[in-house]
């Protein structure tokens, strides 16, 4: 399973020791060939992490041989000392790879911004990582990753003779333009760079990049695809497009349901607006606001503040004209009171909002979690 | 002190009945003239409340006799009906004040969104209110137009002769854009309603536009400023709008200060910002951080999570020239570790962030609030 699905992979998950807790902490996956095709999505937030600048020019090659994550520490506002650390880490992976350059080496990194990482520990963790490198690694480099998150994350699709399968992280500071999150995918199609490219972009424009847990943009987000071609199949695009679509999907719906300290994940649809970006902007604006969350942990189906969060937005509607439907009880129609509020059951973990805007044809739907004490308290000790 | 500071004007606060608790929750303002201009700001949220809707109208004239506001209800999403309903409050005052129209009478409205007021209530409440109109009433109409407010919030400024007052209610649903907030100024300087119109705006946008508690834009924001030329004396424009401004920055400052579950008031100054406009969006990106939030509220000096924000902006800035000080510890400098965060002493209320973009010279303040389990707790259970 995870990224040791595909054939033409091994992985490794070890504890080099950054993590003080002693748990797993840094993992490996290599890609054996033949093929060594890559593509790679990085976080819009301009304040990128070392990892990120670093991992950013070594998928312009188009090619990765190897990727080294760590947990325990983002490497993220440490100026060029960091970024030498990364260097110094990828430096490492192609030699005890031998015969690879540090420039295909991916590197990503997880964990408190503002620190550097302990590379005394990092560099032997390598190579204890490269020792334990096995075609069943790919679990163990799944939990090695994990920070809040209180599970590991994988997902694999078949096709006829390929396969997609992947891991992920992310708990916290889950936003668009990628989420706190690092994503290794993998897949034994001979698909070369440029289609593992136009499938990552398509797949993560409506997976990763509308899950919107917290509203916090991470500056270490890095989602890679890594092509071996070990199968000898290319499959036709679209359906390759459809299974790291669809394995994107299942991690990104994993993510939400391990958000830190929530007890809801949201389902926001907006649904005839004029255009998709339309209902991307009303889907965000109602995942983003506080009060809403709120109402939504107290299983309060608060109608009211999601036309007050649509009203914040400009997409086309008119606010007599607005339909809201929570769990399927249309609590608000033509922009008043419409059923009985007292008709909705929002006991369940899952909570359906679907926004009508009247407006359209286009829709799109947008996970968010609801806002807790729990995710106070997670947030405000988290570095203590 | 409050709305009766000034000469020319009379209130009254009375419990009508609206608010199952019995408290009070009806609020007139007279302007006994001899002048009757003035001037309002509103909600750009588009999903507005029918007293916004009709006040805006109101205020389209120059003139108004009177401000009818009540608390227990926000008579937003309520429809044709609901819009009726503030037509016959409109009404209803200028019946009971004999010798005025309805089309001279403001109208506020605050608390839950998509119910009907109780206009069996509302109505006789506004004869009871007329009947208890006093020269002394500004605290007790300040104090009826509470709803979680923990106080009542007044500001006095005085010029040569003439007075500045206010009264401000506000404690959820804090942001630009105004922020669920009524607020009535008034004066007896002689300034027509084009004057007042001048200053109320240049206040509002560096005050009350500047207050972000918790992201969330209400539909009913109302700031309304009358003028009743008793002191028959007009100001020079700058002086006036000068303490305009001052009794808005107090009012401002005491919103922010009783915010629903608050534990602390952070102040958040952009300095060096290229453009005036950069170091508003800056300061709304750190503001409306739910991470940086948790961690003021845990007294952790996280700078990490204030460049995160940072980088979400268009502003102009470099990330390793960004420095960040917290509470006056520059914790980061060129856009990495500076001085030893356990310098940092978060104890008090106030906090203070200062994020230097070092890409010019503009700057500007935001107001912000931590986020706190009692803000989920007060904001989860409010309907129920």
């Amino acid at each position: 399973m995870s990224v040791t699905a595909a054939q033409g992979f091994s992985a490794a998950g070890i504890a080099a020791g950054i993590k003080e807790s002693g748990n797993p902490d840094l993992a490996l996956v290599v890609n054996n060939g033949p093929r060594r095709a890559a593509a790679g999505v990085f976080t819009s937030n301009r304040v990128k992490a070392a990892p990120v600048r670093w991992s950013e020019q070594v998928l312009k090659g188009g090619e990765v041989t190897a990727v080294v994550l760590n947990s325990g520490g983002a490497n993220a506002c440490t100026g060029p000392e960091g970024f030498q650390d990364t260097h110094a880490t990828a430096e490492k992976a192609a030699e005890v790879l031998t015969g690879h350059s540090a420039g295909e080496i991916a590197v990503a990194s997880t964990g408190l911004i503002g620190l550097r990482l302990p590379m005394d520990k990092l560099l032997p963790g390598i190579e204890k990582a490269a020792a334990n490198l096995s075609e069943h690694g790919g679990e163990k480099a799944a939990i090695a990753i994990k920070t809040t998150d209180t599970v590991h994350k994988t997902a694999v699709v078949g096709g006829e003779g390929w396969t997609v399968g992947g891991m992920a992280k992310g708990a916290g500071m889950l936003a668009p333009g990628l989420a706190t999150m690092l994503v290794v995918l993998t897949t034994d199609a001979d698909v070369d760079a440029a289609g593992l490219d136009t499938a990552l972009r398509d797949a993560t424009r409506t997976t990763f990049d509308r899950v919107d847990s917290d509203g916090c943009m991470s500056t270490n987000d890095t989602v890679l695809l890594l092509a071996s071609g070990a199968s000898g199949i290319t499959p036709e695009q679209g359906e390759f497009a459809e299974a790291v679509r669809a394995v994107c999907d299942d991690l990104a719906r994993q993510l939400i349901g391990d958000a830190e300290g929530a007890s809801k994940d949201i389902r926001i649809e907006v649904i005839n607006a004029a255009t998709e970006d339309d209902a991307v902007e009303v889907g965000r604006s109602i995942a983003r606001n506080n009060l809403l969350k709120c109402a939504v942990h107290g299983e309060d189906p608060n109608w009211g503040r999601v036309l007050s969060a649509i009203g914040t937005t400009k997409a086309a509607f008119e606010p007599d004209e607005l339909n809201v439907a929570i769990n399927g009880v249309w609590v608000c129609r033509n922009g008043g009171v419409g059923e009985d509020r007292d008709l909705v059951d929002m006991r369940y973990r899952e909570v359906k909002i679907t926004a009508d805007l009247a407006a359209g044809t286009e829709s799109a739907v947008i996970w968010a979690n609801d806002l807790t004490a729990d995710y106070v308290h997670e947030n405000s000790a988290y570095s203590s």
